[in-house]
């Protein structure tokens, strides 16, 4: 067991994981689950990759913007878009969820699959944090990347589960994580079917038409997997009911919570923070039996190495 | 070869199925294709078991009714409640599509997830076919049942897509086809999570959802999958959208449609049939390059062995 995690430090956060996993997978055993129903979910933001300052996807939002802006002169004049061109944060902020919504729906909407999904390639292909410079998609968490890489060695079969677009993520997910773009689920904008004059293509409307958070997330569990999972990995109060419905289930089960406590390699925030707060979650992981995650004091390293 | 899909004729067809999966699973030729990328989706109603007289799913349809009915006593005097009740499938079809959803949605929603498969399953398990008299679930075609077993030994990946319920198909679909429930895309019910007071549950709503038919079969194959598959089998004009879109991309691709042929071991249809109807598919097969499988023809039988 020495080779396994071995990003995650010797404490007791690494033997529940590696306990878990064990006592599932062990035949015979009462806690034995069959390979079919070993579902692991896992969000994305803050739990596979940082979400610091805001959710990598926002950047990607603003980019779009950006280059739709010269066909849309009258954006200069109305916000939010006024000031997701001048990329002012704050002025975004000020326009509230609507606001938010409006940019989320002209970037991700009005295009068909083939293009969207070019276009969001490309940029995660070139697209860097404001902050440390780095590529978006080597923002990802090494400890996890281990954790994936065991879960699977163990039978598991891993969906993502985020609050990001379930197409926005398909884009990297296999790539980066080894998870296939059939095991992503997301939020979505509503999808049209269109064959009529030339070839066929699937249309992105400018409406969104699933949100894959909160309430939302074992929703979207039982269309796309339809299986209760064992294991739920989350960072946020967008993952409560994530955890609580996985680890509710009958049999052994594991809910865990990943806390950002740690100001000097990421990103130190939970009760009070905009952008992945950590409150419910925290307050009653005891009481629940959730696993929590102390980066700080779990990982020997976060990032992988440049 | 000779023993690969035995209850298949030594016709045109059975070369032609024989011959593409070869093809693409050849590696180093120009046709291969990744196994990642060999996606098949296949029709359920009518392509991998019968519809007739009337889609399998209706029958269970009007049995929830009927079982609902004491909590209902306004149904005695209410169409389209009143005919489905008394087993009157003119009088219910006499009310329309407006009568059809309203009987889907008062036997498919207002239940939890968990009460509904209880139901379709233990429904499934011993409702048997008003003519034949053999269980819905024996009522499978054991051709297709080989081209499933054939195709997964070739490496695809095989996926239901039915105008069908999602979660009643995969109350079976395991167990009948081998095809697992997180491969099951389907028509649904819009759902709720609930976790107020009590265990969580999600809980099913008196409200379609999605229908997935027609120009809704790619957008759910997007959703549920998010890459184009390389074949798709149905046997319905509502299963046109779904061939076109696969057979639309590039490299070598197969589009089949089983043609109903076969009045005395099973039902002949298609033209004019309101359950089923093949119409515009059998009018462009030829052009669109579609493999037609004609039952009487091609099968050496129709159903597994009693």
């Amino acid at each position: 067991m020495a080779d396994t995690l071995p990003s995650w430090r010797d404490t007791p956060t690494r033997a529940a994981l590696l306990e878990f996993v064990e006592a599932v997978g062990e035949e015979g055993s009462a806690e034995f689950v069959a390979p079919a129903d070993r579902v692991a979910v896992f969000d994305n933001d803050g739990t596979l990759w940082a979400e610091k300052p805001v959710y990598f996807q926002f950047y990607f939002v603003l980019d779009r913007i950006r280059s739709l802006a010269g066909a849309h002169p009258e954006w200069q004049q109305e916000q939010p878009f006024k000031a997701a061109i001048a990329g002012d944060l704050k002025g975004v902020a000020a326009t509230g969820m609507d606001g938010l919504l409006k940019l989320v729906q002209a970037s991700h909407g009005g295009s068909t699959m083939e293009a969207f999904e070019a276009q969001a390639g490309e940029w995660l292909a070139q697209a860097r944090h404001p902050e440390t410079g780095r590529l978006f998609t080597d923002m990802v968490y090494q400890p996890m990347l281990e954790l994936l890489d065991f879960l699977r060695a163990n039978g598991f079969t891993i969906y993502i589960v985020s609050g990001g677009g379930i197409d926005f993520l398909r884009q990297f997910s296999e790539r980066v994580y080894g998870i296939p773009r059939e095991r992503v689920v997301g939020s979505s904008v509503a999808l049209q079917y269109r064959s009529d004059g030339g070839q066929p293509r699937i249309e992105r409307l400018a409406k969104l038409d699933f949100i894959d958070d909160k309430e939302g997330k074992p929703v979207g569990i039982q269309r796309h997997i339809g299986r209760r999972p064992i294991l739920a990995f989350g960072n946020s109060d967008g993952d409560y009911q994530m955890l609580e419905w996985t680890t509710s289930g009958s049999g052994r089960r594991l809910g865990a919570l990943l806390h950002h406590t740690d100001s000097k390699r990421e990103w130190a925030y939970d009760h009070d923070s905009a952008v992945g707060r950590l409150d419910r979650g925290l307050n009653e992981a005891a009481e629940r039996g959730w696993l929590l995650v102390d980066m700080k004091r779990d990982w020997a390293r976060v990032f992988p190495a440049p």
